[in-house]
């Protein structure tokens, strides 16, 4: 149980910005006992690593990048030895070799957050690709709380009941780029679509009882009887159709499909290559035009007016992060609807008057997905989907390519310019 | 089926402010095949009565005040007649003599927000006691839309399966002062508490699994095991303690301890006669020291602290309306966890920024409580606690005295400047 001594190959960021460098260090080892080293297999570049890159996190210390990485555990801290006991499960079932995916934060497992499952505010919670915590774009990684942190592919039991046929075997086969979306994006966009159908707001649509029998807890007569299909219809906007918002999408529907759930959905953005990539993926995915459409910002306006008759979607899937995005999930929403937000906001107040909250009984949830939380649902609709998720390159693809390492300097400065999609690091060529 | 010709006693306020006259006008007649004429019993003097009293809704014209009321059908417009068919059934049960509650706004029965039971946000919702619509603090008020706005108390089945004893003829007993608590501020508190308790990130402590398997539609696998009794304790704080924030205590602690959960509240308010009132009721219902506090802002602070080890409550029952709650709000509650807001905001931008939201997991409900859905919930609760709900005066009673309609002008008066609690008016002595 050692790692590999000597050095490897890192992209590091300098301060203030934009200054990205392939470099020398030696390998990390083992700091602490509940670490553990992971072989990078492969890196992902993230649209939330371009904040760092252009310098408005206030960069004061070089640092190796890099929060999405998959690979191979090639050394144990002491924690996961024979005999400790007391840990979560994986600190005693994790073993050299296991191939694992690590969501973009650190959580310990132990704490009340991890063991409640809003494993993104782990007490603990630290994020990489940061000064304060090694990222992935390297060929090995120090994994602090690896027990709390890691997922396992190797030994898991993916598949409901009735799905057994996306078991372990399925997972074996999936390629390193489709697994890479699972340590940020992909469990983003299904956090944010399963907040939506989840929500109290939406229960009456998706379980056809008026609120609040619609919740589950309620166990007092109602004289209001079951509704009728014609209020059952889900209207959801996505607004932003970066590669979070294309996965919460696919994500959408997926659920509303599985659930066999009427909808509508339209995706929101108002830039042409995006919408393009949007209208693709769903090309592979259904051939029903009703459903679903794909809009700029003043056709997605006047497409939720006509579907909902003017009073707007039951809930909005904000993606963005800014204020002009929660403005337009305001403008989308209909009373008694929610805003499900995953954007990164900002310092700004958030543009909502008291009055407009209360006078459209608004409701919002705002946050971090809890990554390690989500990774059993996002597996399960990662190989459902391998249509649109193992794609790389094309049209319809999440990721564009994958490039050696040396060229992480370039591939920086493509992305942050829009000139590329999502691209990949492969440490090893 | 006709309603008494001739004048009537009312309420009315004259703009632009504090200038109530009560008169003698025509008895309100049926205008509408929907209309229904309802006599009074009881008229309530409610907390947002002030609102247009003080003229901060701009008052342009004198009308008659309240918008909460309990009494009998006295006449029905021709919907309610036999043979009327597809309409709710309230339209074709609904009979002369029929005691009834009305929420404190219209709400018609039949479009999609009604059926689905988000009936505060009825597309012809219209506020009793307006310019628009004449309001209860009179002899008779004439209810539009009456079949889907008027909640028949002679002929419901209220009460769970066991909890028969809850039933018509308990009902039959109740006061007519209790009755009225109906209309307005017991269900509001009511849906406050119920959001709470059934909001998804609360749901991991109630349902004692972790997220996202606590929510319902939830079907995939997952690792996670079932939850300590250690991290399913429910930690609420109620912010304001006026009517609606007592009920709300009441209905919340009510229900924690029918489902048999874990809980700590926090009942937090400026004013120390109004943490007294919420102390000496607490003392009716529960002699339990460790669960429930009463607190001042300071005070309530500490709470959460010592309670939460520092990292706050799982829902904020926001019972006050402005910023400086909402603020408050913030501060106690926990990362995923929830506020709650019932209170009528006005019109400054509520005091959050992005990343302060983003970076707490913060769920938040706005909005008018859906009275007419609620009924059947609060009713229970009414009934499993008329030991708070059926008292008139003391230290430990929501309504403080019931007094001559000919007494508006002084109550009115004593109530705004904070001289007297709830006061009910009898429109026939």
């Amino acid at each position: 149980m050692s790692t590999p001594a000597g050095d490897q190959k890192v992209v590091r960021l300098y301060p203030p910005s934009y200054d990205i460098r392939v470099e020398t260090t030696a390998i990390p080892q083992i700091e602490h006992p509940d670490d553990a080293i992971v072989k990078i297999k492969l890196a992902g570049l993230c649209g939330s690593d371009l904040h760092t890159y252009r310098g408005t996190e206030s960069v004061t210390t070089h640092f190796i990048c890099g929060h999405e990485f998959v690979g191979h555990v090639v050394a144990l801290g002491a924690s996961f030895h024979a005999g400790v006991t007391g840990r979560p499960t994986l600190y005693s079932t994790l073993q050299i070799g296991d191939k694992v995916v690590s969501p973009f934060t650190v959580s310990c497992g132990e704490c009340h957050f991890c063991r409640i499952g809003f494993t993104s505010r782990c007490e603990e919670s630290r994020l990489f690709g940061t000064a304060v915590t090694a990222g992935g774009q390297a060929q090995y990684v120090r994994v602090p709380r690896a027990g709390g942190t890691l997922y396992r592919l190797s030994d898991i039991s993916a598949g409901a009941a009735g799905q057994e046929h996306l078991g372990k075997e399925a997972i074996a086969k999936l390629a390193d780029s489709s697994l890479l979306l699972l340590c940020d994006i992909l469990p983003t966009g299904v956090f944010a679509a399963f907040q939506a159908l989840n929500h109290p707001k939406t229960l009456p649509m998706t379980t056809s009882l008026p609120y609040p029998l619609s919740s589950s807890a309620t166990n007092v007569a109602s004289d209001i009887s079951a509704l009728h299909a014609q209020d059952t219809v889900v209207t959801v906007a996505v607004v932003g159709l970066g590669p979070v918002g294309l996965c919460a999408c696919v994500s959408l529907i997926e659920m509303l499909v599985s659930r066999g759930l009427q909808f509508r959905v339209v995706a929101i953005d108002p830039t042409e290559s995006r919408r393009a990539k949007m209208a693709a993926i769903y090309s592979k995915i259904s051939d029903k035009q009703d459903q679903f459409a794909v809009a700029t910002i003043e056709e997605g306006k006047a497409i939720v007016k006509k579907w909902t008759n003017g009073i707007g979607c039951n809930a909005v899937l904000e993606v963005v992060g800014n204020n002009s995005a929660l403005a337009l999930s305001y403008e989308l929403v209909r009373p008694f609807g929610c805003i499900n937000s995953v954007g990164v906001h900002g310092e700004p107040q958030v543009p909502y008057k008291g009055r407009e909250l209360y006078d459209k009984n608004v409701s919002m949830d705002f946050g971090r997905c809890p990554v390690r939380a989500m990774f059993p649902m996002a597996l399960d609709i990662l190989l459902k989907r391998q249509d649109v998720f193992g794609a790389v390159g094309g049209d319809a693809s999440l990721v564009e390519k994958i490039v050696s390492i040396d060229e992480a300097k370039e591939s920086y400065d493509l992305f942050d310019k829009g000139k590329c999609g999502k691209v990949l690091f492969d440490p090893w060529v």
